[in-house]
């Protein structure tokens, strides 16, 4: 990933709700004698057994003495009140969907895979029988392009070499977003380092990658991990990496961490590899694993997604980069309805308008 | 998509639910006189001058005479009450992150670039200079397969043939997906009938497709279009296949659609249109696309998952069989914490565990 950051407006307000969610409980429960119980069927016999339970259920219909309905509810958390962000409020516990996309369909593990074996067919197909490797191009844009006007070096003299992200594109983070699924949105950075610190071992590959990373290590390429995981947390990363498969690693050669000081955007990294390795590939789960520029902040959502495909941009798709899936977390995650749905392509359904 | 269906536990139980909101917002405005108005400043002055305000303002926060907080919301609408499903819960108008992601990011529109980019070269750089194509193998799964055990037939002298699905494989349901954001959770087919019939404009291709598909034509191999669209709209279909450039098509030839008394899966039909052609590649976006056999009701989640890594099933993708990112409805989208998560994997916060 390039950056870890919050979802915007996915943070829940605790302060004051529990009050808020006593006051919804309570309307039947201390207004019980001042109200009258009703019943979808309307059979007097029910109505009065049920009259006599002392505590109201789950879902119980009540009319209050003014004649306003009131329905008993279970609830242990409400979204936050107005003014707050409200974005999604996936109940906690529950796995929302992109979650069980990424961590647990076949569809998700089939486009990992499908990336893994591009990326090989391309490496090993492609590159290996060039007779002068020289003249083999990096896929790594140059200090002077622009998004519509990539400019790439040949590689010469040096050695070739493919430059992986780590989180959710070598990496899953089970155990992380385990904890995430269970505690409802909301990202803390505190969280993410302890993560680093202890959850080695409740990582997994991600499918097609150890296979394959050991494969293009035996073609005798070199891989490097360029992640914006902290250098203060090195020896954990590395522990991770190896338990799953990912290693062996030499930190500040095929590890390449972020200092705490340092901006987050990767390109400076990229650069510093390039002058040692010909990047002959790069694979990673944000557009910003592949080039800083994508990240500008004077590019809207929609034209971001265009320079993906219409642009000098889009041959690389598959054939030197290579991208894994992430709906989970990312600068993808972002735009308002006219930013994601273009307001000409935008549907209303007839027979809701009708009414 | 194999099949339409609403993601379980998304559909909001409204019944009710207006008596319930307005006891929280009743809470306050009624007990304006019995409750003290704390502040967190806890300035005198800045109180007395709130308290003289006739209508409380969403957010503030007030205490009870029996020592209970409870604070002013400007919610319009609840989660459902407990025993109703309560999965995801994105407030209406806001765009869920798996639609941010597919319909709006350029990772998004990387995968599908780069998938269709793996399809062209599967086709134009492996297939066309085979001399001999009958001896191409076809990549529909033969009757008597199983997913550890998959059998293919080859070519004959049947024409070549790649077979897509149509809804978020080729096709891109702008429109319908727009008024599913803004009108929050729950899937209801009549909606997407009426979504079939009048939405022909407000489609868009899937990045990679329009392009991809024109040029498989001109490499002189058949496309098909095989799809769960109701047969009774079929005009409708035809209609947004050309808008979005991904036709022509022939109705029963190359385009086949779902009887609205047939099932949902597409293996009959697979095998149907392998009688007349040599099906070389198929895209999809959920694995039914591929196998029917994926869908089988004792395939458990993490089963289901693992059988596209660690089978014969694995090379095909990228090679014969292409898939397209989905995270916003489907098959895949299933499991709860322990079929996601797998529970050697699962991590918590060890500075939460210690409160």
């Amino acid at each position: 990933m390039t950056s870890r950051l919050a979802i915007a407006g996915l943070a829940l307000a605790a302060t004051g709700l529990s009050g808020c969610v006593a006051a919804v409980a309570a309307v039947p429960l201390m207004a019980g004698a001042q109200v009258v119980k009703t019943t979808q069927d309307g059979k007097a016999r029910k109505q009065s057994k049920r009259e006599k339970q002392a505590v109201p259920r789950a879902g119980d219909v009540y009319v209050t003495e003014d004649g306003k309905k009131a329905q008993v509810t279970g609830l242990t958390a409400l979204p936050p009140p107005s003014g707050a962000p409200t974005a999604a409020a996936v109940a906690p516990g529950k796995v929302p969907p992109e979650m069980q996309f990424l961590y647990g369909s076949g569809e998700a593990s089939a486009l990992s895979l499908q990336a893994y074996a591009a990326l090989w067919r391309y490496l090993h197909d492609e590159l290996r029988f060039r007779r002068d490797k020289s003249q083999i191009s990096s896929v790594v844009m140059t200090r002077d392009s622009t998004l519509t006007s990539p400019k790439f070096d040949t590689c010469g003299k040096r050695p070739l070499a493919v430059v992986f992200d780590v989180d959710e594109t070598v990496l899953l983070n089970l155990g992380f977003e385990s904890d995430a699924a269970r505690r409802g949105p909301g990202y803390d950075q505190g969280r993410w380092t302890r993560w680093e610190e202890t959850g080695a071992d409740k990582v997994d590959a991600v499918p097609g990658a150890a296979e394959t990373i050991a494969a293009i290590r035996g073609d005798g390429i070199t891989v490097i991990y360029n992640t914006n995981r902290s250098a203060s947390t090195a020896a954990f990363t590395i522990d991770a990496l190896n338990k799953a498969g990912l290693g062996p690693v030499t930190l500040g050669d095929t590890l390449i961490l972020r200092d705490d000081s340092a901006p987050s955007g990767k390109d400076e990294r990229r650069w510093k590899i390039a002058e040692r390795y010909c990047i002959v590939a790069m694979g990673g789960d944000q557009l910003g694993d592949f080039s800083d520029l994508f990240n500008a902040k004077d590019l809207s959502t929609p034209a971001r997604r265009n320079t993906t495909g219409n642009t000098l941009i889009a041959p690389l798709w598959g054939r030197g980069w290579f991208i894994l899936p992430n709906p989970v977390y990312g600068s993808g995650l972002k735009g308002g309805m006219d930013e994601v749905f273009p307001k000409d392509k935008q549907w209303a359904d007839p027979a809701e308008e009708k009414k």
